[in-house]
């Protein structure tokens, strides 16, 4: 026997390491049971019994694919009646739920594995996880092939995320030996269950029990399962994700034999054993579990593979019915544009505006998978502050899945709100293209939606949906040095000297007016259009800091001794600018000696009103 | 029949307004089914034949209490089989898994609801779902107590929030008619499953399905059982947590008669019907259900209630196999104290040493219910990061939960990263006493470990630890006028009129030095202690703007016009600082004109810089 700890990364030296806890807990369990020795290896296939019957292994694969063994988890086994549900997803996939119904069906029959279990009158298999049920299955799941097995090989395959095998010399045992089975055959045939030559669907059958895997391919299918059908290792789609519930709902109430009910309930994982010895289980939205251990109960199931599933959900509750609250935490964060407000930075009246309405444009960010208790727990949310706001911004960056009913609802809503006259902002929702469709589709002509890219455009979109209503003009096309935010309070002798010092440059809509890192050594004064101050955020598109109008400055850090621009500003607009060389400030000096002072106490409060903005931020962030 | 739509707000008139979507599902699935006419009113009763076969409502109960309700859904019906389930979890309370097992089995028995099933060796029931089950459930459930009658109806208070009664004509007609079951009871009491006089056994029976609830205590006792036993609207432990895995389990498996792999496998979800037309169902993690309709179908479910719980699982994948990624949001940020740091305002050397070593103390924030996937993302995630990090804070703000066995792995974590030499701050995690008690019990001593109410103070600790390292002392206690951050560049002469302008004030420990809100007329220069700006939070504990230490200048927006503090100052220590009146800046006009320009030159710059770490901290926040 073998005992290795195998992880994708090497482990911190002498003491174990950091990732230990889940490793640990792993070891102790093959410590407790290594030297257990109850149960007997399979006999009734003379190549199964060659099993060594110490072979033990726990594998753990997570939703993004690590995986934690410990033990003969490389040993490969033939996979028997663990091929049964997967064989029963393809016929799914291939024939639909209505006809794979007529063949086989839903019922836990209380009985062995091997026990016939058809329908007196209809011949129909008890369900697909029996031999009988899972013979015509495998009838349903080739007949559409004209090569079968090859479609079963390249279903594990995908499930395992590398080529299968049929181990010959099981399958031969099998076939040779398998006279129970046979009879199931034919009896299924006799009732039409298996249309055709019953023999072609037992030679399929054979080789689907004698597939080659390791305790690690079933923790990697089971893991699949988990992952509503893809492997999370490859991103392959193993089945079609609205079989994944058909296929577990099976293995949860028939997939240990005789012991499913007391199986759920004290284990409460969809899980199927097989008589080579292993077992894997399913933990949705969680994790998948493989154990291999060849002796087994008298039900057939591997004897340690029951104890070490009793422990684990013992001790973390990982009981399929133990379910966090999953309305807990839909929205992320939710705040209105008087706390938070976009980069585009305001003045003079729209300040005003923004400070007394803001609180009528609300934001939500919502995160996670949204099922219905999360998108319910959201619209009611909204619902709540329905009075209170005329825009609204939905925000669905940190949101990873949304399915075709919560799809239905959030569309629903966002149509309501439409409908009502107000208006709706959606961004980051490029990953939900079928929402968008959706929600493009629902749309009334002149409703007011809009779809961005980033919450911080579709912010300022909302901003500019509270100042519409102002009637009050917002923005000057040109605003002339002196009525420029660091001039406020200078006198006319003073703004003549510092315009002589100054130089007028222009620039087209895309032009980068100033690089992040370039050396600093002068300030503008924006004359006309609008610049964005841009910074680099690493692995994702540069981030807007600031979008700043005619009447404001940028570069302004020069002035207080900083030798490089930290940001890019980037012209959104033609752009006229005055640009003053700091060392030229001082021309200030001979006229007015304090007038220096009046532009770094304006450039204080800038940067002071900045702060203050940022810090509400920062509390609406962090809330 | 009343059609009435009830909320615990008023609907935005006209329009069905924005609760709309999910009220808006249950009216459509209510229009869809009112007139399908098929199946029977039980007649096996007499008094239950007398129902009104158009009866019908619909309710869903969340999580946090809110019902949606749709029908005749406060019409009173007797419960009937759906308190099998329920006195199950009370019979589990009261004497153990062990011993119920004894009494009851777990397997599904495939036979109608009235069959008798029971084992031939041992008369166990197959399961606590059918009759011959419930009874012997009932027995047990009622044996340790001396008022049985009562505890079985304060349970089902507990479920549903009020105190519930026996409808005493059914119970007389269930009573007199009700031979099968007494059958039932003497051949347990044959078999030795039920203990003493069968006949109270039978009356505590018949008591218990002669209980009198509504469509919206079958919605509420179903989201009790969703919310881990909790009344969502009472917060009252109606069931303890652990047996609530059980309990769902026999629903799952036996809950729906001779349906319930077929309702497994269309529905998904734990379920449980009754002849008086009641159906609940389960959907663990987001909501209860309750339809109420007495028209049967031939296995004795509601024939509607079926249809709508299909309907509802098809549209919106309610399978409780359907479970989202639970690992995927575990972490809700992390970030280094080089990007985001503590509200303590550093100079100097310590401002050098955090940019320098910042990235060698993690912080990570976890978030909602932590179970077994999701705690282990989290150690894994530390795991990649183990060589990186010398200093490690875990903040539990948003974390809604922790089971037994996840407290093990995280007290595991810390207990490695604390043997490797490493320090540790745990915030905000007062409402999780039993991981706090854990990781004390485990801690070494000499291990660095500390426990903070905020995530602020954890992280001022962690950058104290880099600090720590350095050898060059770092504070020193006084700082004269002439090295405080707004006087950088100031000549002698300028400093002497300055301080002479200035008035000396002292304060204790705990003295409020600014009240947010007063006028606002000084500058305060700290020359020893430290001082703590402080904002208020509505509905939270105030918010540390700042911790500033001498050398540092407090109220200076004073300088920039603002006329009324928008922060308190809170002395830390005793304090001693000087403090200038606004006006008298211009003292330094005389001197050297351009001398208040260097002032105001520094205030920019020391904004400037807070603003820069704001921006940072901003960026990471919303990564």
């Amino acid at each position: 026997m073998v005992l290795a700890v195998d992880t994708h990364q090497n482990r911190v030296p002498g003491h174990g390491g950091a990732r230990a806890p889940v490793e640990r807990l792993l070891l102790d369990l093959f410590e407790r049971y290594k030297s257990l020795a109850e149960g007997l290896v399979a006999q009734y296939i003379p190549e199964l019994a060659k099993a060594d019957p110490g072979w033990f292994g726990i594998s753990i694969v997570t939703l993004d694919g690590h995986d934690y063994s410990v033990g003969d988890t490389d040993e490969p086994f033939t996979i028997q009646s663990i091929s049964k549900p997967f064989v029963y997803g393809l016929a799914l996939e291939n024939r639909g739920e209505d006809y794979v119904r007529e063949k086989v069906g839903l019922e836990p029959s209380g009985d062995a594995f091997n026990a016939i279990s058809l329908h007196p009158a209809t011949g129909i298999p008890s369900n697909p996880m029996i031999n009988a049920g899972a013979i015509a299955t495998s009838g349903v799941a080739g007949s559409n092939d004209r090569e079968p097995l090859r479609a079963l090989l390249d279903m594990f395959g995908r499930y395992v995320g590398h080529e299968v095998a049929v181990d010959e010399a099981v399958l031969q045992s099998e076939s040779e030996t398998g006279h129970r089975n046979r009879a199931i055959g034919y009896m299924l045939r006799n009732f039409g269950i298996v249309e055709g030559d019953p023999e072609e669907v037992l030679a399929l059958y054979f080789r689907q029990c004698s597939v080659s895997v390791t305790c690690k391919d079933l923790a990697m299918m089971a893991a699949t399962l988990a992952n509503a059908g893809v492997n999370p290792v490859t991103g392959v789609q193993a089945v079609e994700p609205r079989y994944v519930p058909n296929v577990l709902s099976v293995m949860a109430s028939c997939g240990m034999y005789d012991y499913a009910g007391e199986w759920i309930y004290r284990v409460g994982m969809p899980a199927k054993s097989g008589v080579s010895g292993g077992v894997l289980a399913v933990l949705p939205g969680q994790m998948g579990i493989g154990v291999f251990s060849p002796r087994l109960d008298e039900r057939g199931n591997s004897v340690r593979g029951v104890r070490v599933f009793a422990d684990l959900t013992r001790a973390f509750s990982l009981h399929m019915l133990n379910v966090p609250n999953l309305a807990y935490s839909a929205i992320r964060n939710s705040h209105d544009v008087a706390s938070v407000r976009s980069k585009r930075q305001r003045s003079g009246r729209a300040l005003e505006v923004l400070g007394d309405r803001g609180a009528r444009a609300r934001v939500y960010e919502l995160q996670g998978d949204l099922v219905f208790a999360s998108v319910e727990a959201f619209t009611r949310e909204v619902a709540e502050a329905w009075d209170s706001f005329d825009v609204i911004c939905i925000d669905f960056k940190h949101a990873s899945g949304l399915g075709d009913g919560e799809t239905v609802i959030v569309t629903d809503l966002i149509g309501v709100i439409l409908g009502e006259g107000k208006s709706v902002a959606l961004s980051n929702a490029s990953h939900l293209p079928w929402l968008l469709a959706a929600v493009s589709q629902a749309t009334e002509p002149g409703a007011d939606l809009a779809i961005f890219p980033g919450k911080d455009l579709a912010m300022e979109w909302c901003e500019d949906r509270l100042l519409a209503e102002d009637v009050i003009a917002l923005d000057a096309a040109i605003v002339p040095l002196a009525d420029n935010e660091l001039c406020e309070g200078l006198d006319a002798d003073a703004l003549v000297r510092l315009e002589n010092s100054c130089q007028e440059v222009q620039f087209a809509s895309g032009d980068t007016i100033l690089q992040a890192g370039e050396a600093s050594a002068s300030v503008y004064f924006l004359l006309s259009g609008d610049v964005s101050v841009m910074i680099e955020v690493p692995g994702a598109e540069p981030a807007r800091l600031a979008t700043l109008s005619a009447g404001m400055a940028f570069g302004e850090m020069a002035l207080l001794g900083e030798s490089s621009r930290s940001a890019s500003v980037i012209a959104d607009s033609d752009v006229t600018c005055l640009e003053l060389e700091v060392a030229s400030l001082e021309v200030l000096d001979a006229a007015d000696p304090t007038a220096r002072a009046t532009v770094y106490r304006n450039l204080a409060r800038k940067v002071a009103g900045n702060l203050k903005r940022a810090n509400a931020e920062i509390q609406a962030l962090s809330a």
